[in-house]
């Protein structure tokens, strides 16, 4: 292999732009060439595509959003899109992807893999989390920590006004951002996917909590929580009870946003080890951090094994929300 | 006049605890005491007060919120609820009052002042700058600054998916948020309830802009512009063109955070200028910068007069958005 | 006039990027072309030109620093040196310049002018505040607020150690930094190099604000406030009475990162201004912000009149830091 | 043990305050008691102790600093000093401690247990992240992010000059702050104190680095990573090449603000996890995290045993510094 391809596909998110940078930089250590292809796999059949030297990806590092855009796709999903895309790779001379996304962005990899025949290595790069084979997801970090800064500001307008505020943060199918969000802004629930909700056990647990003498309240829920979200959660609430309470739903402005410390250097190193990878394998694999270390994972675990939340922590939010 | 009473009163905003800080430290100053009065007109009907000396209003420059609370108050709004109020102030001893707020604050010190006879100063604290006599409020240099740092992170969002993103604000009657960050974020598109909406012609424009190259762009929308908010504009220009964006509610999150420099210069200000106001007048004005000099304006003019938007800046907005 | 040149120089600024965009583009709006010339006046000499379209101007406004870059020019100094300067612009065809920097600039734009005969509109764009004819220049409104922020986490260190803190702000002859960051920060003394600075008398306000109960005080000093700096200053109180502080000199990082709104909206503002009245005249001027309107001023004032610290603010501080 | 105290001891670092609420919270969960003693080994040889109710931490989990403050203490250097300590604790009926902190705090603990009988459990307080048995201390991760937050500033100010920036940061005798930084800051070098630095070596890979393309560098330097720092190193460079360079040191901007998410949630664990072990124990340990797990180590190694850097993301951080 003397030439790879990256791309990054699916919800951005930030860090993608320091892994772009790792796996530009990773390869012209090791000889390769690297192109970079816009629009992921929808620019992959156009074949947009565009050389990508060491200076090209300087100063990317510190910002959010991807260089190389990200689209959908409805032609990749057929078997005849997908040829096409390996058509131009294969014309291109590029011998293997390093894919940076989540799980529809791997599920399509594989595709590719199997069915065409391209080496692809992946990198976990999306907000929610929600990849097995990995601790953290590129991306997380600096959600969670942009959607607290949220949540302090909406605190000072609670306690002022001694009010309850339903925020909604990211999270179809996963609490990961709910939980450490809401462990570190010092919620009184957090409502999550992984977990049942009684609407009308949190009307009494907030009743109680006043009672105690707490005057205002944060509730986190992820979108995917209840129908509704955090609106349709405090509507099946106050069947139960009155309680005065605002919502907010914070969206996009969780996946945008320079990136943290620590994505930043998680997306350098997994960025720098899918090339590594993909230089001396046939891909088919997730590259991910688990304890510290490097790992890999097939790219078909990563995406249809299910992460759980950490429960101790769910618990141990409930013993600090006094 | 010995003892001034503080309150803050309506929608919370950055800088309402310099205000109060500044109010205290100046009247020590001039050798009065302050006395805090918890949870706005409600608190001042129940007689909920503290005692305000130099060290209490340490470390608070910097804080959101508001120290002292804020509360609706329905008895006040009662003829027989203001008598009330004004015999606990009589009883406490507060010989006029300082209140930080927004215009219903000063409606009711309009009536405290002239019904019951009660000197009462207001400094205008609200992030939504709609008071006349004074070029900025308290707190609106924060929430514009809040909400263009958000719209930033949705940029890279935007950019990275060339997508449209509608944003709303908050402005319900004005549009001084929805301008300024609109300017400053570079957006295509600034609605206000100032200026009419032609739902077909921005639909047109974001068309021509695409044409032009333009690949993803932002609208943002004071929540007054348009009847159901930026999302309620969204489907006005759906009616004629197809057009993909996402939509984003800012919420509370305007509300909230550390003042700006500032905010907290203009509060320190005000708050002082106000007590100086208070101690060799009787009342009924509100302190303002005009100009960049302290200015007082009748507390009936600073709410019944409408301040306009800088037209010239809209104008500008315009020819920036290519 | 068909064609214009736009460069920035001396030292850096958040939001010169912003003028760059509105001098693109409103001169696009005037049907001027735009040259962008890099390094400044030593660009210049060297004919580092590139044409700047409206898209070549995208996604720049939130940016610090100047895509345009910034350098000296020993050889610009010199009379031959400008006439090369003055030949590489004629020779491009350029027909006058809106030059974006300081008082350094400023200097060169007037010789440029009266003894090359270009014509050379000047917009502010210093984060020092110093010059005569605008109310604020492009980047201080950044700067302090960058300077705050790093006052707000030391100050939460002094609370924790109950110490004081000699803080150096820039400002080598003028202390507009000092002054806002110092009030906005609670600063309990503001060094500036507009007042004379009596050490024994600050060793006496700090030991004084002990006895009274305070535990931990911030002191800004303006770098040009006192030989030596605030490291200098506290040597000189330390020579009359025993106080423990540390120093800290925030140094570059007041120079960088994304502009506030207040200086992307005055950067725009400017910019436009700038273009317009280069359109119109023969240069000479500096345009500005004054009591909120735009205003021209000679660059020869702007250059040689000296603009004074409020010293109104400087009063209030004193009261305020109890 | 029905009642147990906590307190906060050297350097403060951004968590202490979440740290601090999770033991007070944890503890009421348990049926314990919690004096909190102020000034660290100071306050507690004076009895400084105040209880600290659940109410009393509500509303700190997202400060800067310790509401405990913290000291240094010569008189509890000598065992005379020590016996008072616990005597004041006995005296309080004060069966054991929560000593949050770094080394010191834990060398002082050590003894206290071993010489006077106190139990306690140490929790991982500091920045420098030089603690052995926890992956990472609380403030680590702040701190990384509030000095990588400077260095982006001052790389727009590098980029727009065309200029190296020597940037010191903290750490005296480790270099987890200037790896993580530097890897993420996208630093040309990063100097610490575990690896032995030849200034030649740099000065060429520098002027290397510059005939490859590179306008600007960024080197960023532990300050115990050589004689005299950043400004030093600079120095010693300047014996074998002519590099133009500027110093700036970050000081203690470094201690301060609010926590990240990952350092209040890690706070929030450990404290919480060090009232259970006191509660079942006779202290001696310090909690830690490692790999994700609550893990505990005694003092003694914590203090004694060293903690190595990442001698892998070092090695990274040169393949893509380019």
């Amino acid at each position: 292999m003397k030439r790879i391809g990256v791309f990054t596909s699916g919800g951005d998110a930030p860090g993608m732009n320091a892994a772009i940078r790792a796996v530009v930089r990773q390869a012209h250590a090791l000889g390769l060439e690297v192109i970079g292809i816009r629009r992921g796999y929808a620019g992959m059949i156009l074949g947009e595509m565009v050389p990508l030297g060491v200076r090209d990806v300087a100063n990317i590092l510190q910002r959010g959003g991807t260089i190389l855009l990200t689209a959908r796709s409805q032609e990749f999903l057929t078997e005849e899109g997908r040829a096409k895309a390996a058509a131009r790779l294969k014309a291109a001379g590029i011998g293997g992807l390093v894919a940076i996304g989540g799980d529809g962005t791997f599920r399509g990899a594989m595709r590719l893999t199997e069915e065409q025949g391209v080496p692809v290595v992946g990198v976990p790069g999306t907000i929610d989390n929600d990849l097995y084979g990995t601790d953290y997801t590129i991306g997380f970090d600096t959600a969670v920590n942009t959607a607290l800064e949220a949540i302090d500001r909406i605190r000072d307008t609670a306690a002022s006004h001694e009010r309850v505020f339903f925020i909604e943060v990211m999270g179809r199918d996963s609490g990961f951002i709910a939980l450490d969000v809401g462990l570190a802004g010092g919620a009184e629930v957090i409502a999550v996917p992984e977990e049942p909700l009684d609407p009308k056990a949190i009307a009494e647990g907030l009743l109680e909590s006043q009672r105690r003498g707490k005057t205002s309240s944060i509730v986190v829920v992820a979108e995917g929580a209840y129908p509704g979200g955090a609106a349709g959660l405090l509507a099946a609430i106050k069947e139960h009870v009155r309680v005065e309470a605002r919502v907010t739903v914070l969206g996009h402005i969780q996946r945008g946003g320079s990136p943290t410390a620590k994505d930043r250097i998680l997306a350098s190193r997994l960025g720098a080890a899918a090339v590594e990878a993909l230089a001396r394998s046939t891909g088919g694999v997730m590259v991910g951090e688990v304890e510290g270390e490097v790992a890999f994972t097939p790219l078909k675990e990563a995406v249809e094994r299910k992460k759980d939340i950490n429960r101790v922590l769910l618990g141990l939010s409930r013993v600090l929300a006094l």
